[in-house]
């Protein structure tokens, strides 16, 4: 069904915006580079006759109401910004692959002449990474109704400047309602190595793990690296470094099923000389099973207790983002399934340990997120690559699966 | 001999370069707040009638050269920079009790009709603290041949601004030589508890620990904290965490003449769901003992490896500067204290563990530091704080000293 040339050219034209020398992409999200690549989609959506509608969060959704008002909204997409010095196809792929695939169900739908019963929307969700701001997900959890628009609108980067700010900034401070899909499919990168592994060539996705993270502070004194005796030191980051080593050792008594990261680290002052008065910690942890999630977060718990009475320090717990472990839509797992069968390819069930936007969908309406493999399972990398023909290969399946929804109209509930 | 309210006034208007409404100084090396400071002192300097240099690594020297061309060089002051959000009186005390003592010891020439016998000159360091730009003691160091000019003018900060674009930026480029010091009285607010704890006044340094410090890397791979298998991944900041904790627990086998620090961390990329692909440490170790001090070095050195080897992570060692213990002029040191015992002064003898730009001078000509308490043994915190009356007493002090040494010559060396 697709144009395999037009899909890449439309990838290749959105380089434009944040790729990096190295092969990587550089867009994190509300930058310079994300608003480009906005602007970007904006000049395609309209160019091809779809109506923007642009929400107060800077979630863009371009629609063909090819079927009239009261039709059911079939929805693709992902998302454009991307992590510092990252992949190229994590998430952008999601999005023009989307497009493409509109187009190539446009014209399925002229050349048989049969009257769609669905709508197609296209979207692009703000800020799924979380690395410029937090949560990730930002923008599907509000429009999902999991996150307060005034909460997520004042959350601030590392500079301190909020959503608010940065949405005005690039012009993306939006007013409309954005449509509400009643099918959600999100195509996607695998973030992690097991198709490759597997030798499959595609994926869907069936459940994801839950997510407890946390951003918490040690808070010492500053003082003299030098003269300061030991005994009286407060150090922020010697905590910090304690309890890093202690998420690092979790995932041992859990192995398979629970994975702990802290990605991100601030300290203050942060100067040769001065012992750290402050240290921020991002951790994450992550598992498909609740009760081991629970136990990680209690054991976290009691190490940063431990490590705060060590450097003599305090500790402050900033923000708590959880999310559940959850599941896919079996009716679309099945629909991706048959139509990856129909073109000889076989279809690997995944969990998914990142997240994706689809995530929020799963209580709006039937969900499901399809991968194709990465190479070397690599994410958030600048050598993340996925090959041309797999790009191909996930693009055709969304098609059909778009097309086969506008063609037989979506199942009962 | 001094006048205490024209001391107290000059130093409260070198607080509108970087004071913080918390009581403390903002004041980094060569940003736009030492460029006024320094702006500050030429113009005192000039209307003092003193003779002013400034040379390619921005030392500022003012000279009264009233004992004529061959007399020699009695040198004092100290730095006008700060740490982040550090204390009002490191440094900035030394460089304006030294214009305060100079304006009393001309004083005293003129009412005694006594002909000095040596010139005197107050200097402005650049870039003691070591803060912005590594090494610290970066401008006298240069000064006392001890690093190169070119290699200290390419160190950059944080941002990648150099030296050399930083000093332009503010104006003082200079192109001159400064004086050389026949002999060098530099006056500071102690940077520990010691004199407090004693009840002291007045201490008089004697010896200066050795110090070594890395800048050392761990390199790892950048890649996703959610579904990258944690066997596989090459976590820089975990490597980073386990060196810390090792670091901090070094002290203890060395109780006493061993302190330890990791002061500043660079992590990289730094975004809550990308695995740390770099983390670049900066590592104190000082004590007064060499054998002390190379013992923690390899033991570090062998926690690194260790740290690396568990990360699955490659080291690289980015920086080493050493500085060997040493002691100060046994002369000047007599001389103090006598002029201290002259005031009913008890001088108490101390070690100095944080570095003073008169370490420097040790090669070049009798050396010597004086302190006076701060109060808690408070430094490089917003709420260090000396006294007034100790201010006074260590000026009156330092304004004797350099009295005797204008009256009676130096001693032969």
């Amino acid at each position: 069904m697709i144009d395999a040339a037009r899909l890449h050219g439309l990838m290749a034209g959105f380089l434009a915006h944040g790729a990096t020398p190295d092969g990587g992409m550089h867009r994190l999200a509300l930058s310079p580079e994300d608003g480009a690549a906005r602007d970007h989609l904006v000049g395609w959506m309209r160019a091809q006759g779809l109506r923007l509608s642009v929400d107060a969060l800077g979630n863009m959704v371009g629609l063909l109401d090819w079927a009239g008002p009261d039709a059911p909204v079939v929805m693709s997409g992902s998302h454009l910004d991307s992590q510092p010095h990252a992949g190229r196809y994590d998430g952008a792929y999601g999005v023009l692959a989307a497009c493409e695939a509109l187009l190539a169900v446009r014209e399925a739908a002229g050349a048989s002449g049969i009257a769609p019963r669905c709508n197609l929307a296209i979207v692009n969700w703000t800020s799924e990474e979380g690395a410029r701001f937090q949560p990730s997900l930002l923008g599907s959890s509000v429009f999902a109704g999991l996150l307060d628009a005034d909460d997520a609108l004042a959350r601030v980067d590392g500079d301190g400047v909020s959503v608010a700010t940065a949405l005005a900034g690039i012009g993306y401070a939006g007013r409309q309602h954005c449509p509400r899909p009643d099918a959600y499919v999100e195509l996607h990168v695998e973030c992690g190595p097991e198709l490759e592994r597997a030798g499959a060539r595609f994926g869907v996705v069936t459940r994801h793990w839950g997510a407890v993270k946390y951003r918490l502070a040690f808070l010492g004194r500053q003082a003299h690296t030098g003269p300061t005796p030991m005994a009286e030191r407060q150090d922020a980051l010697l905590a910090a470094a304690q309890l890093i080593v202690a998420i690092g050792a979790l995932p041992a008594a859990a192995a398979g099923v629970l994975h702990s990261s802290v990605g991100r680290l601030e300290v203050s002052p942060n100067s040769p000389n001065v012992v750290p008065g402050e240290a921020v910690l991002f951790i994450e942890l992550r598992s498909p099973q609740p009760e081991v999630l629970d136990w990680a977060e209690r054991a976290m718990l009691a190490a940063a207790a431990k490590a705060a009475a060590a450097a003599r320090v305090r500790q402050e717990v900033r923000f708590i983002d959880r999310r559940a472990v959850g599941v896919f839509d079996a009716g679309l797992i099945a629909l991706a399934t048959g139509e990856a069968a129909a073109l000889g390819v076989a279809t690997r069930k995944l969990d998914t340990i990142a997240a994706h936007d689809a995530i929020c969908m799963i209580p709006l309406c039937p969900a499901v997120v399809l991968n194709v493999p990465s190479v070397g399972g690599i994410c958030h990398h600048p050598s993340e690559f996925t090959k041309p023909e797999d790009l191909e290969l996930g693009a055709e399946i969304l098609a059909r699966i778009l097309w086969r929804l506008c063609r037989d109209g979506l199942p009962a509930a």
